[in-house]
């Protein structure tokens, strides 16, 4: 397999400090990725030299944001690039250790901001590991060998399969609570207890034991699911491997779709991608992320969309959009509200929808639908307001259209421009509305929108295919409000100068329940309950403080407590 | 109705800076409590010269937590005291304002502990109003004339039936994020999308217009039941209120049960009660908590249960436990770690489950399991280690084994002491604890704890009546571990040290997550989610800093806020 390099062009190149989110396995640090077959090996093999940032050594597999970052790249070309791949065996290429966790120095150092965001993209990427392995047939075998510690052994727990060495010293734990005062935050917690079901008192030990749990209570206790001699781990992990395999649906002899770099420019106030630009007004605090709608009539055949491979418009749309929301996430957080527009023609966007709906079942049209649906997953737990403004000339239609469903407000153009040429704005529904991208909740947008009645849903959905304008969008509770020419500019400008005015905080905290109606899930756990602990956690002195475990650890100090609990 | 004055006497008098949960009627300063027939009037008419603390005025109906100790008692006594009441009317006494919500400038004085653990409290009696409705009938009417703002409308939103006065000024209103940069932490923003079911978008409208929201608009939206013209306002509540009684299956002629005052003597170290002592450690910052069994057979009648009144041993029991746990949380926050200890016997403790199963249905009995019930939730959301011994003489049977179900460890001691003549440890189980103490997920405490062995719980539930020792509890894992007399001591004495030596934030993280595993309700979101949210925002200075908003509110200095979203 040959990669192409995809270092972005000089006149693209992020700043010094920019985190850049493009990555390709010729530059990979920290992993290696090799394909043998249907099982590819991701091998954690981290450069303890190679920090994101500046301040600290990467020592015993630990990670930081840049480790993850190619993890997730290794992940999407494992989707994208090798649909023959059934199986991703993980293990490290380190001896005496799989994982060392987040890397503490990191954090200690690392601002709130950074570090709220830094645990958001690995959870996003575990859960990914645990969507393809429910929905396109990747499956996840952890061989661990050494400890696999804090995060290390979370991202064992997002595997499916994990096979621990009885070899006396090999063990998973989970030392966060006692070690450094924080949760293990990354899934660790919720996944002891709702994935794998661990006895809640035995959790509580595992969680408050430093040195972890090895040997047979380990499988016992349902921390992992096999342990095995060394001289046996060899086989058993081929074994299981093969079981795996043998649940996976994932096709053999298919080429893979290349992810060719991105197109994208970068420069002080904008960030240009082919289809997605992103205009930065910094003074009113605010992103402008408009999303062109296809330019040409969707494939004639999932062969012709192979032909096109990355340039294949809901691909490319996908790959552009998540770029830009993690970019701003890490690197805008002064951006508060995100302003999404789109442009384009409807019934492209509606005949792509038709063309991904009629092939879901091939593996690239299967991938792509759940990479848009990860992508609107993550707008969903953005920690920014979002407001879709639909206008002349946009393209709210379908899979774009859930953009706007996943936004705060929605604000729609009644009627035209006097004197204009321009046509009314409308919007348009398609199956895919109505199950292809469920929200992390377990519900389409549309369901949690109409959660208080359940018949509008059923409503909505007879009119697939209508053009909608405005007074019908409104009607049926599409859209947050409609304004005329009259209005319009009024009504967006206090909402957004509204917006700007409130507190950071006090925004994050609203948006972050008000989005999620109805039932949780383990996800909607892990981003609701987890999460929150976790960063009130990460403002206290008894982490954070100078005299805090963060702080202090490594020091030979002892981190001192306010004994007080809340 | 007369009541009796409950002031403790002299020598059981809690310091002056103990808050007390103790009250009654005649002592209320904040609401007025009157009977007719089956409805209830309750009005609150905040002395706003009366706070809790000192500091503040309470003006405009707002509330503290001396205005909700009120309301949890007034509560109580409707259960028990008032079981013809069917209907709760819940009105304000002042004009033009229906309740302010909780006090600004308590928030602002107030410490970490007591924000928390305060809005704790009010989300557990409001959490209580909505059980009561489902559960034992007692339904809740809410009236409001004037603005009912911030937890002013989270009140209302416990009810079962919002009128809104149509005047063109009665509104509802959660304007904390706008005004003071915090939530509306007292289930608001849960019970605005997951009860109410209020659209995400017109949610997020509501949630920041300050002025709130009136009149029809506030129907549409849900947000009320009705809106009625002044003029027919009494009607209408007249008429609510009858259809609600219609919902009520409360006995008419039967008679009250008076909560006649706790014995309860509190001195430096130990708070004792007639049936739970707490024996306070503060060097080791431990309590122990020690429940006694009932000391005579179960009432051979309801009727003989009636006449003990509040004496009846499983009513007597909750209500001293309850004040205990209230007590120790708000009261005793550098107390870490609760240890658990039951004495007595546990046939007895059975034969009372036994009446009161087969007695479930009689509204005193069903009342008192509710209670309990409750009791139980308060324990599994308490931020504090909590750990159960199970030893000789101890009787965790049925309804007292649930204390030890609900603790995060729970260690039994194994064959008896050598040379010693006393019992071996034994737990009992009965039909009570399969079903009859739901946690607030929904399942009881044996399913959340076999939650990945369901065929657990039938097994387990096949050993009822059964006295189980040491090795059948372990086996069946019943408990944590089981200690003989070679490991006991020192086995607890390293437990009780660790725990001790762990941050308390990450324990309250920790604690917060495993306890609460499988599904999640509105009663469990308000108290993950919406609640650990809300405690982040309460550390951030865009709230509570000198230049955030709480502190900065009715300064007429606008707050100042750190722009950078997490």
């Amino acid at each position: 397999m040959n990669y192409r390099a995809d270092r972005p062009t000089a006149a693209a190149q992020p700043s010094e400090t920019t985190i850049d989110f493009l990555t390709s396995p010729d530059r990979y640090r920290h992993w290696k990725l090799k394909v043998n077959g249907d099982i590819a090996e991701l091998v954690m093999d981290v450069n303890e030299n190679a920090p994101l940032m500046q301040g600290y050594q990467l020592k015993l597999n630990s990670y930081d944001l840049g480790v993850d970052i190619e993890l997730s790249d290794a992940l999407q070309r494992l989707r994208f690039e090798h649909p023959g791949v059934k199986v991703v065996l993980l293990k490290s290429g380190k001896d005496k250790v799989f994982c060392a966790g987040a890397n503490i120095r990191m954090l200690a150092a690392a601002s709130h901001v950074h570090k709220v965001n830094f645990c958001k993209f690995t959870n996003e990427t575990r859960n990914s590991m645990e969507d393809s392995s429910e929905n396109t047939g990747l499956k996840f075998l952890c061989a661990i060998r050494g400890t696999a510690a804090g995060g290390g052994y979370e991202l064992a727990l997002s595997c499916d399969h994990i096979i621990l060495s009885d070899d006396g010293s090999s063990s998973v734990s989970l030392p966060e609570v006692p070690l450094l005062a924080v949760l293990p935050g990354t899934g660790g917690l919720t996944r002891v207890t709702d994935k794998r079901k661990v006895r809640r008192d035995r959790a509580d030990i595992f969680c408050t034991v430093e040195e972890g749990i090895k040997g047979k209570r380990a499988v016992e206790w349902r921390l992992v699911d096999e342990v095995v001699p060394n001289s046996k781990f060899e086989a058993a992990v081929q074994s299981a491997a093969a079981a795996l395999a043998a649940k996976s649906d994932r096709p053999a002899g298919e080429k893979g779709i290349t992810l060719t770099p991105l197109s994208r420019d970068i420069s002080a106030d904008r960030i240009a991608y082919s289809l997605v630009t992103v205009d930065l007004d910094r003074a009113a605090r605010r992103a402008t992320i408009k999303v062109l709608g296809p330019q040409d009539p969707a494939p004639a055949s999932v062969a012709d969309a192979k032909a096109l491979g990355a340039q294949f418009y809901s691909l490319r749309v996908a790959r552009e959009l998540d770029d830009a929301i993690v970019h701003l996430r890490l690197n805008e957080p002064e951006i508060g509200t995100w302003v999404f527009r789109t442009e384009g023609d409807a019934d492209l966007v509606c005949a792509y929808d038709r063309f991904l709906e009629q092939n879901s079942k091939d593996w690239f049209i299967r991938e792509t639908l759940h990479f848009w649906k990860r992508v609107l997953k993550r707008i969903d737990v953005t920690s920014r307001s979002l407001v879709a403004l639909i206008e002349s000339g946009s393209c709210f239609a379908g899979s774009l259209a859930e953009i706007a469903f996943a936004c705060d407000r929605s604000y729609m153009f009644a009627g035209t421009v006097t004197g204009g040429n321009q046509s009314m704005a409308h919007m348009t529904l398609t199956p895919l509305n109505f199950g292809q991208y469920p929200m992390s909740n377990g519900l389409t947008r549309l369901e949690t929108r109409f959660l208080g009645e359940p018949e509008t849903v059923q409503k909505v959905k007879e009119k697939i295919g209508e053009s909608l304008d405005s007074s019908d969008a409104e009607l049926l509770g599409l859209v947050t409000e409609s304004f005329d020419e009259v209005d319009w500019d009024d009504e967006v400008r206090i909402f957004l100068e509204e917006r700007t005015s409130f507190s950071p905080d006090g925004l994050v905290g609203l948006e972050a329940n008000l989005r999620f109606a109805g039932p949780e899930t383990m996800e909607t756990k892990i981003f609701g309950r987890l999460t929150a602990w976790q960063n009130w956690i990460f403002q206290r002195p008894n982490a954070v403080g100078a005299d805090g475990a963060l702080k202090r650890y490594g020091t030979g100090l002892k981190a001192e407590y306010d004994i007080k609990r809340v």
